[in-house]
């Protein structure tokens, strides 16, 4: 599958036309990641966002106490996107993602992003909003994550 | 000030131009909720965004324990957007929003907003912009707030 077809089939990216498409992939650049390497690195700064077409990459945040933990394991039949909250607000990387498998990403930098979504509006559009969707599920699962980390806080101290 | 003043200094929407902001603000719903009313309630399916014009609302959340507690106060002045999460996943409400001082909000539903941002791409794409910025704030605040859980977990085991 070539990589227009790879992106034709993110079902978000559905209504994004042909000529759309072709300049959207023009402007991508293909990146290979082999197994254990980092494709993002949390607390660098960069303001590249990555489509995931090939492989499984873990999500990963370190504790204040330096402890490393997989917060996701995320793969490219999922058509998951990362680093576009640093594309957006340029600020710092605000985990790892670390390449679980032998990994294929396509990426774009802002300046590209940006320039490519003022001449395509409408594409742009869609992209906005299947970043849109990705944060939301990004924070609906970190709630989930601080209600639990919060119960055995609580059972933690009702115990003693 | 009037309302399209109030939309016009938004600094992420100062690329909207005057036609934009006035579609925009034909479709929007003005609305008061008096100090103490709930204007979203946590669980609740909804697919309004809400903008604040005037006032200050607590964002609370309910433990699993049915506290509930205030993760955040915001006021006009932030120019701060909330709702705007079921708005485009049409999932149930992930917090609730109380009105802290008489408020005034503008509204919009997804019929609508989806019917504005296919009519004005432009626009569409600065208020996605906006909607994007707010929700990494809030994951970025959100990781922080699961640090400090875990830092306390950790604490509270190692005491013992």
């Amino acid at each position: 599958m070539g990589n227009i077809e790879k992106l034709k089939s993110i079902p978000l990216l559905s209504k994004i036309n042909d000529e759309e498409l072709n300049a959207l992939n023009e402007l991508l650049i293909e990146e290979s990641f082999e197994s254990g390497k980092n494709i993002i690195t949390e607390g660098d700064t960069g303001n590249t966002m990555y489509i995931l077409i090939d492989g499984t990459v873990d999500i990963i945040k370190t504790t204040i106490y330096k402890d490393e933990f997989v917060c996701a394991t995320l793969n490219s039949n999922m058509h998951c996107i990362f680093g576009e909250m640093a594309l957006l607000d340029n600020d710092k990387r605000s985990a790892t993602v670390k390449a679980k498998t032998n990994c294929k990403t396509l990426s774009i930098d802002s300046e590209k992003f940006n320039k490519y979504i003022d001449n395509y509006p409408k594409a742009g559009i869609e992209l906005l909003k299947l970043m849109n969707i990705n944060l939301i599920r990004n924070i609906r699962a970190e709630n989930d994550n601080l209600k639990l980390v919060y119960q055995a806080l609580i059972e933690e101290i009702e115990s003693n």
